[in-house]
């Protein structure tokens, strides 16, 4: 991952996509994202693959007492500090396949699309189970696995002309390569039942599952969306402990 | 669900299917059904859907203090009388979109492959949570999501000759009117996370959510499973309240 978004060109392409340039207000999942949040007054809270900061600085913003942002890369941690004046915030290399954050140490872990990336998710749920205070959160979202699955992810037309979205290998786990911004990227799939297994393992309660999708409305304003009724893109949960 | 059932030619097609004919044992998924149950020893338990009561003769087997079977066809309920003689177990002829079980009544509700056929299904799980002693149980098996969305559910190939799980339609919950043993059978499909959603509504705790599928060692067993672990058909939910 570091080597990804440390790529001059993949880090450009990145740097371009709406979601990068307009935060929070370009990502369409955003409004059920916070809806999921508590009242950030006074609270602890680690965001972990923070990428440009947009959430950090949301979080100050919102009154947090401390946002420590955790990403791979140095290039992105980089142009989120050059974003922040925010004494509240401190940004942190770290690979979270192996960061160890101290024992209730916050109140809420935070993560946006993050987490189908991690090998090894089950030791990371273990490290934020540790880290969350009694009465802590951890709400994140991910690719969902319908989207992540296909040997060949991307819309195709069946014998009959409709528009569908391929599924196969859903109950095979593990890495899947596909090209994004001119690179090979490598993502984990797996079930969503995984997903809730392993939370549970690690000792959290189930919150919410939410399989995100544009309101008729939205689809109105944004008739691009139109396809995430189809099929979904993101998978968002929210668990405590 | 019950003019279905009760129809002739749907009754002969189902009676003939290897599940009702071997019952538990020819369920692919039953294993892990099996393993999501507690200890049946002395419990009170419900069996939502029962149809030919092969679960509720196993449970009695199994030293269950009462049984009672649901289900909505009369004519599935008269096999299961014939085949049962166990003072323990109990049919009734209901239908599940108003059967309200009496409170505290029960301490496991099982229901295999019945609720997708429900309507008001939040209404259902209410009923159940309020049916259920303290620490009692829901265990119970749904066609999945993947398998219920598609307008066309069935293998096709794309382009590249793949042979794949047709996904549409997702995000867009309600009926879906399919052909099977020769009659139109309406299902209502609903996503993943409005199964959790649900649940946590009516006030259960998630404690299991597992996307069935075979082991490579029961594909080599039973090679005409093996499309299952491209998609899955069933989905296994166990919760409590």
């Amino acid at each position: 991952m570091s080597a990804l978004y440390d790529d001059e060109t993949f880090f450009a392409g990145y740097s371009g996509m709406v979601r990068s340039k307009e935060g929070l207000a370009g990502a369409a999942e955003w409004p059920a994202m916070r809806a999921l949040l508590p009242p950030l007054g006074g609270l602890r809270v680690l965001d972990l693959g923070c990428g440009f900061g947009w959430f950090a600085r949301w979080a100050a913003g919102e009154g947090a007492a401390s946002v420590i942002g955790v990403d791979v890369s140095e290039r992105m941690l980089e142009r989120a500090r050059t974003m922040t004046d925010d004494a509240s915030i401190r940004y942190l290399r770290a690979d979270l396949e192996a960061f160890e954050p101290a024992p209730h140490s916050v109140d809420l872990v935070h993560s946006s699309l993050a987490f189908h990336y991690i090998e090894k998710l089950d030791r990371l749920f273990g490290a934020i189970h540790q880290a969350l205070s009694p009465g802590g959160r951890l709400v994140f979202s991910v690719e969902h696995p319908i989207f992540t699955a296909p040997s060949a992810p991307g819309w195709t037309v069946d014998g009959a002309g409709r528009k569908v979205w391929p599924v196969d290998g859903y109950q095979i786990e593990g890495p899947r390569t596909t090209r994004w911004l001119g690179r090979d990227v490598v993502k984990q799939h797996r079930t969503v039942g995984t997903y809730v297994t392993l939370l549970l393992r690690a000792g959290f309660t189930i919150d919410h599952l939410e399989e995100w999708a544009p309101t008729l409305e939205q689809v109105e304003a944004r008739p691009d969306w139109a396809e995430e009724r189809q099929r979904p893109t993101f998978m968002l949960m929210a668990a405590q402990i």
